[in-house]
């Protein structure tokens, strides 16, 4: 099957909701925006052997890329209004893994209302290689950016997280001795993220700084507290992990290592004033989603881990309760 | 050179005059639209070996990735707003080749007005992978489209027609007989196209139907043709041809064939009415482009060449003028 017959069978109908789109049988798309409405653009490619395993589930790909770029929205506080796709196939790529792709990519497409607007196909020697575009939307208060956070700010993490560094592991037979319904919760974290888009919204207004966790959580808040200017102190006792995480910690409490220091989890870390802990907190309730309260942002610059000490203890006794 | 490093270094600056490109430091773009506009959006992906040569210089490269972007923007009518790149590099690629295709990017972004506002950068095992999506705007006048052809339109085309393709055999060494002259003017035309932004924006109230050549004018007017439902119908001896293309049919009439059914010239093809012969000539003349009225929409299907014989008669004779 051609290029052209490969859109108009897989991804054209995936184009159906947005008259924009001109069924992706032209040069661009055309879209409206609401009057008033600020452009949000965010790009995120992922290829096979780095960002997600080559014998992964089609579908599970085509979901991954689409959150890894719906996160980039939910960051700023955006709504989702579209994506563009730029896919490099290797030759020989089986039409039916691109049917299962597009499958996936659909049901996403529909779940967070983007259609897919345009598009590149292109078969080539290399691993596949995927480039999403996305499009979204805020309105004039604004979008939520890394580079807003204020000394004294709380800081919160959205959802669990490690889950996602435990389920790469997962996925590549690491954890043996983890229990099969655990492994299984953490690979799912790993290969289908939740892109925290309510979050973001309701948090527009509210948080100063906001980012998405997509390379380990010290990581991504070291990139905050750089864009502002400020750093943070957080309190290991305080992270929220899961209970399939607390089961893989329990077996191997060094684990705390990658979990922190990896991961792409796609919560949000974000800092507000402490007089904003109730309009967080009613936030998230309105999102469906958790908050845990995490450290403070300080006068100071990098990510300081109050009681790392006091964490390892916890954990090689098992007095890891709070995670 | 780490990921941050590159970007801080040699992307940040192709965002310096667009502020809610936030530096490329942020998880996504923050842009303004004027008031009323559609935004105009395409995403096109080059890989090497496939759509450049992989030693082509890497300036280069990088004005063929604007450009052929570009293009599907200026098929709209569309102005530019701004780009995306997506850059999965081979592992081990050096430093100063990422420089130079900087540098060139630069040019671009600077000559076209369509700041870098957002990216990622990945290194893989791969052949060098670019995809670059290009955001633009049509006011509520609305965009040009492939489907919007009428029984009867004249038919155009800018510039001139096939160099790419002999650009791409001079590229490759495969017309030795051809002055170095010309071969140098058709490797340029390969490398680097001009999109017809200004031709297109001018276009728009005027024109009925336009893309732009990526596959070849045959082909090409044959989306055309199918989006709007009609056939065409062209005449050969009004195709404008280069100087250079003309020298390299003297030497071999056969080329004509790779002329017009492939090559990527990236000139405007489009429609109008026969009313509107005047407008379209004001439209170019302002535009600073050549257009050449080729032929006719007709109430058929597919792309009819009706002097095909006497093109060829005419080539053999030398009797190629009007090329």
């Amino acid at each position: 099957m051609d290029e052209f017959g490969l859109i108009a069978r897989y991804f054209a109908p995936l184009a159906k909701d947005e008259p924009g789109a001109l069924g992706l049988t032209d040069d661009a798309a055309v879209l409206d925006l609401p009057a008033g409405a600020r452009l949000v653009v965010a790009t995120d490619a992922i290829v096979a052997g780095v960002h997600f395993l080559p014998d992964d589930p089609p579908a599970d790909i085509a979901r991954k890329l689409m959150r890894v770029n719906l996160s980039d929205l939910a960051a700023m506080g955006a709504h989702a209004r579209g994506v563009l796709l730029a896919a490099v196939f290797p030759r020989g790529t089986e039409e039916s893994w691109v049917a299962e792709f597009a499958r996936g990519l659909g049901e996403d497409v529909r779940a967070f209302a983007a259609p897919l607007v345009g598009g590149d196909t292109v078969a080539t020697d290399g691993p596949l290689t995927l480039a999403l575009t996305a499009l979204g939307t805020v309105d004039a208060r604004g979008a939520l950016t890394r580079s807003a956070a204020r000394e004294g700010d709380d800081i919160y993490v959205s959802g669990t997280i490690g889950d996602a560094a435990l389920g790469l592991k997962a996925a590549k037979g690491e954890l043996p001795g983890l229990d099969a319904g655990s492994r299984e919760a953490l690979t799912r974290r790993y290969r289908v993220p939740e892109p925290r888009l309510a979050l973001g919204q309701g948090l527009v207004g509210i948080a100063h700084a906001c980012m998405d966790v997509s390379d380990g959580l010290v990581a991504d808040l070291g990139h905050v507290c750089e864009c502002s200017g400020l750093g943070a102190r957080i309190t290991a006792a305080a992270l929220p992990v899961s209970s399939a995480a607390r089961r893989a910690l329990a077996g191997d409490p060094a684990l705390i290592n990658a979990m922190l220091a990896g991961g792409d989890d796609y919560e949000l870390v974000f800092s507000a004033p402490a007089a904003a802990r109730e309009a967080v907190a009613a936030a998230a309730r309105a999102a469906g989603v958790a908050v845990a309260r995490i450290g403070i942002m300080t006068a100071g610059e990098g990510v300081e881990i109050s009681d790392a000490e006091a964490l390892r203890v916890d954990l090689k006794t098992g007095g890891y309760s709070h995670f």
